[in-house]
Order: C-alpha cells, then structure tokens, then sequence
C-alpha cells in the first residue's frame, strides 16, 4: 500500500492510532487547508466544448453541469475518468439499545462479511458500472476473522448517545483521518472517481442528529424510518436523537465535536473520505442519508469539498433531502431507495460516465454540417 | 428483414402504403386487441425472489418495481435482457411555418444524418448504454441521399395544424403501423428492451396540442420552450397550440382522428411502436414529451399497454410531467434535459438492468448467514 504523494508523513499515517493528538488535529488541519476551488478555466473550456456540440445550449442539463464540474475537479479541459470505487465504512452504535432499529446489531458484521464476498446489492450495483468496493471496518463490535480485517477499527462501537458522548474527540479525529488514509491509497491506486458507502445498524440515528444539530432543522422534519421502523418506533427514535442532542449539547460549528458526541466512527470516516478526496481534486458521490450527514461535516469544516461532491439519490428518509439543500445540491434519481452501502451512489456512477463521454465523442455543428442557429 | 410471428400477413406488413384502408384499420385493431396483461404470477414470483435478498423489504424502491414489472412484462420469474435500442423515427412539421421553433426545419434531416454517422448525442448515450440506434424517415421534408433511407416516409411532413388537418387518418394509420413494424422487425432480431427516440424541429407543438386533447388540461400548464424560445415566442406557440385545436377539432375520445388533425408523423410512429412493444411483451422506455404524447395516444388506444411502459427522465417540458402522471408513471431522472431523440431514455436503460442484476446475483438471506428479521 502506497500513501498519496501530498501526504508526506507516510510512518504517521500508517500508525495513526499510536500518533500524538496535536499531530492529529495537525494532520486534518492540513487537509482542510490545502482544499482549493476547482479550477475554473478549466470549467469554462469545457462549457465551450459542449456549446459547439450538435445540441441546442444546455440541453443535456445535468449531464453538461456535471462535465464542466468534473473539468473544473480535474484541473483540465479534456477530464477521463480512470478507476471508480465505492469506500465503505463499516461501524456499530451503542444507540441500539434503546431500540431505534428495526434490524438487530449482528447484522452490521453479517452484512460486511457479505460485502467482502462480493453478494450484497452495494456489490452487485459496483459491479454494474464497473467500480471496485473497498470496505473498512472503523468501528463494529464483534471480533472479525481474520483479525486484519479490524486493523483499521478505532472503537468497538460507539458509546450510547442517550447516556455521553457517542466518542472522544481524539476517536473522531482518528476516524476521520482513517477514511482520508483510505481514500488517499485508493486515489494512489489509480481510482479518480469515488463515491461514499457505509453500513452501521442504527445509523440514521446518529445521522439525523448530526443533520438537525448542522443545519438547525427540527427533529421531526429530519427523521425517517430507516431500513423500517413502525409509527410508533419513529416517534421513539426522535425522542431519542433531541435526549443525545440535549445532553451531549454539540457545538454546531465545531464539526469535530459534534461528530464526536453524536456521529458514528463509519461517518466521521465518510467525513475523512470526502475532504481527501478534495484535497486530491477528486469528486465524491454522495449515497443516502449517512453518506449526506457525513457531508454536511466535511462542508463545515472545509467549505469549499461541497464543489467536489455529486449527488445521487433522494432517499426515503426525509433528512437526505433537506441536507444535500444544504450542501446546495439536489438529488437526480427518484428511486425511493433506503438500503444504503452505498447503491444510489453507485446507480449515478454511468451518469457521471456520460457526462464525459458527451464531451468526448459528439460532433460539434461544423464537424457534423449541422447549422448552428445558437438556439 | 424479417417479420414477427406474431404478424401472418407478412407481404402486406412489407407493402402498407398499398394496402386498403380497411385492412389497414382491422392491422391496427388485431394489434391493439392483442395486447394482454404482464403476467401477474411470474411478478409475484419476482419478488417473492426479491423479499429473500438481504436487505430489508422493498429498500431497493423502483430497482425492484422494475424487476417485477419485467417479470410479468417477459411472464417469466427469471427475466433476462437480451439486445436493446433505440427506435427513432423522425419527421417534420407544417407548423413550424408559424415560428412554434427556435431552430430552423432543415435541422431534422441534418441529425438525421447525424444519427446515422453515430454522432449525435443519442449515439453516444445508446453505445454508453450498449444499446443500438435504429431511425426511420417517417416523413421529414427534403430528399434523402440515398433514397432507400425514404423507404418508409409517408408524406413530406405534416401540414400546418394552423389551417387544416396534419395528415389523413389514412396516413396517420400508415405512420402507426409502420412505427409497429420497425419494433416488430427489431424485436424479431433479438432485441428485448426497447425505447421511444425521435427528432422533428417544431414537434413539442403538436406533443403538447395532443397531451391538452388527451389529458383536458390547460395549453398554457403543458407548453413549454421547446428546444429555446423565449416569453413572448412561447406565448406565441400556445395561441397557435390553441388555435390548432380549435380548428380542427379533434376527438379526444378517437386518438387516431385526435393523431391524425394535431398530431405528427414520427408521434404516430411512436405510438405504433409502443404498441407493438406491448403487443410482444417487450418492455419500453419512454423518452420526453413528444414520446409521453405518443404514449398518451397508445394508452388510449389500448389502455393495457401502460403496463408495458417504463418512464425515464423528467424533461423540462411541464406537458411531459403532467402527461406521465396521467400514465400513472413517475419520472425517475431528474436531469433537467430537453434535447429530446431518446436521450432520456437512454440514460435509463443501466437502471433497468440493475433491476435484473439485483435479482439474480444478490444473495439471499439464507446464502449468507445474515439474520432475516422481516424488517
């Protein structure tokens, strides 16, 4: 495994967890301050580009936005997409047991077991439009075997929101800088194109929490049923996101504390995945409502990830929406998925594809004897 | 070439523009008759599959409406997507005369060639799709080089709906049939998935006069700006919308007199691919508002035949919404695209595949040892 070149303190990254927290804090801030704007030449040239396709201005919409984006990500006029990878977060939340999912805490291992075979829908979708799926185990509570597979675990879990905070400030900090790790040896092994994953029983608790505590939104216009949770069981899970609010009282613009009293390990993960990945001008594709929590983290300690990212989905849970308003995105497939791992994300993955292709292979009106009315 | 089995009368098929009107008329019944109801067992079947996958209940969302939908469109449990495309008709329009369009008519017929060279925008997405581009010249204007491409053209345009009727109801039943024997043609070589593609400069005119004779709604709710017109242009093209239909009066209950006054060649073509579709059990992906105005006109025609539909994207068109609702279909993009020959459309074939995938290489609960809590 090979570190990114921008990160020159290759021995710390790979023991961050035997690393001082002042190096820590360091570390990120490094990170935070080396994300600059897309370069907007670039976008510009690739305006220019499309506007002498065959195709009355703007026509293609999202597909045209996106390829100037990735023009402006990329640094250059004629952006490719090499490699595509869906990084999947894996982590366990003590919140659980106050019964705010329908499903039990056994199958956040199940399912990442599962990942590892290649059989869940996160797999079957990557596969389809031809993406890896890297999965990291951040934070699960059982042991794994073989254990290599925890290397890169901080926590067994997180601690119960109702009761403290979910993590110290230093395992949130250690969580973030892992998903960056992760995401820098990816984008060293050639993958220019990400998008974020996860899987964590009980982790549209500490999502929504996370999105009402950053965007100031009420509770109850935030929370959803997760992957199923009666009327009743939806009531209790907000009664219980305002009690972790309350008595943990996060600072709303500390995102590193606020991750820390009420996040999970796999999204301060994602938060690290999406600030690498601007760091080394790469875009992310956001998934659903975890992957847009960790976001909203990543925009508020670095303003400027929210020009990398690219949206997907609109989720079932009513929070996705109204976090990536925030972010100033909004969804393009209306799927009403709620499965996670990372599917929406990897449904957009041929969009984004088209985007370019778009650029690189249409004729332009003088090429193609096409009159050009500039309409 | 060959022929569907499904069509005996294989010399008449090859000669329509020969044939009495008569037997033209009892063609388009015996299709429209034939259309049967997806099979409601192999749906259940479907998902039946699909409740055993892991992951909660119905989380896919519309992955897993489509996977059923096929199930009961191709009436098997294990639907398989053999060739897909594109089918494309195009035509021009009397109307245009009135300045309905930003772009001049001489534009059809230069992407026509374009289409054909592989280099318009629907090439690129198609290919990106692994689908094929299929056009036919239902009735553009100028002559073809070579001629054989006007094989199947059945009048130099419409005339202007402004003054009189586009076409006969003869030649608007000769468009229908010939769009049915293009997909009959393309289903006979193997391909199982098809779309609705289309060019013809001024052609939202007569879509949006038929989606307001169709639905009942108001011209100034359906009529938008078509590939670039501005206010008082668009208030311009829903007077001439209006006067259209005040003029010729059509029926909203007879969608073949309804197609034939305000309608257009390369629309009718549509509707009779879409029928065809139908007819074959082969599912079909619509594209923008001028295949939504086609769609309209077949479910009229044969109401079953929504069951065979899949929507793709939500155009910028207001009539193409308004016309999908009153299909009871849902846009799924939403891309804010208004370039129109199956561009849309295209971008939806992956999703439809993953639909399958889904189906057949997830693992079910029982596989891989995750608890399954019927949640």
């Amino acid at each position: 495994m090979t570190i990114s070149k921008y990160h020159q303190q290759h021995e710390v990254w790979q023991n961050l967890k035997s690393a001082d927290s002042n190096v820590l804090e360091a570390m990120l801030q490094k990170i935070i301050d080396g994300i600059e704007e897309p370069d907007r030449e670039s976008a510009a040239a690739m305006e220019r580009r499309l506007d002498a396709k065959i195709k009355p201005r703007k026509s293609l919409g999202v597909l045209e936005d996106i390829a100037q984006q990735l023009a402006g990500i990329y640094r250059t006029p004629h952006p490719k997409i090499k490699k595509k990878a869906v990084l999947l977060m894996a982590g366990d939340h003590g919140v659980v047991a106050e019964g705010v999912s329908a499903a039990p805490q056994e199958i956040t291992a199940q399912m990442f077991y599962s990942f590892l075979a290649g059989k869940a829908g996160i797999n079957v979708l990557a596969r389809h439009a031809g993406a890896e799926v890297i999965c990291t185990d951040v934070g699960m509570v059982p042991p794994l075997n073989p254990p290599e597979l925890m290397t890169n675990r901080i926590k067994n879990g997180t601690d119960n929101i109702m009761h403290g905070p979910a993590m110290t400030r230093r395992e949130a900090l250690l969580a973030i800088l892992t998903g960056a790790k992760i995401a820098a040896e990816t984008i060293d092994s050639g993958y220019n194109l990400l998008a974020t994953g996860e899987v964590g029983i009980g982790n549209t608790t500490p999502s929504s929490a996370l999105i009402a505590v950053f965007t100031g939104e009420k509770v109850e216009d935030i929370t959803g049923s997760g992957t199923g949770l009666k009327n009743e069981a939806l009531r209790h899970k907000q009664t219980v996101i305002k009690k972790a609010i309350e008595i943990n009282k996060p600072d709303p613009e500390s995102p590193l504390d606020t991750l820390a009293k009420i996040g999970g390990l796999e999204i301060a993960a994602l938060t690290g995945v999406i600030l690498e990945a601007a760091y080394q001008h790469v875009p992310i594709v956001l998934d659903g409502i975890i992957s847009t929590a960790a976001a909203l983290a990543a925009a508020k300690l670095a303003p400027r990830t929210t020009a990398y990212m690219i949206s997907s989905h609109n989720s079932e849970e009513p929070g996705h929406c109204l976090a990536l308003k925030y972010l100033g995105l909004q969804p393009r497939l209306e799927i009403h998925m709620r499965l996670g791992e990372g599917t929406g994300a990897a449904l957009m993955f041929p969009i984004v594809e088209a985007a370019l292709k778009i650029a690189d292979e249409m004729a332009t009106f003088e090429d193609a004897g096409v009159t050009d009315g500039d309409f």
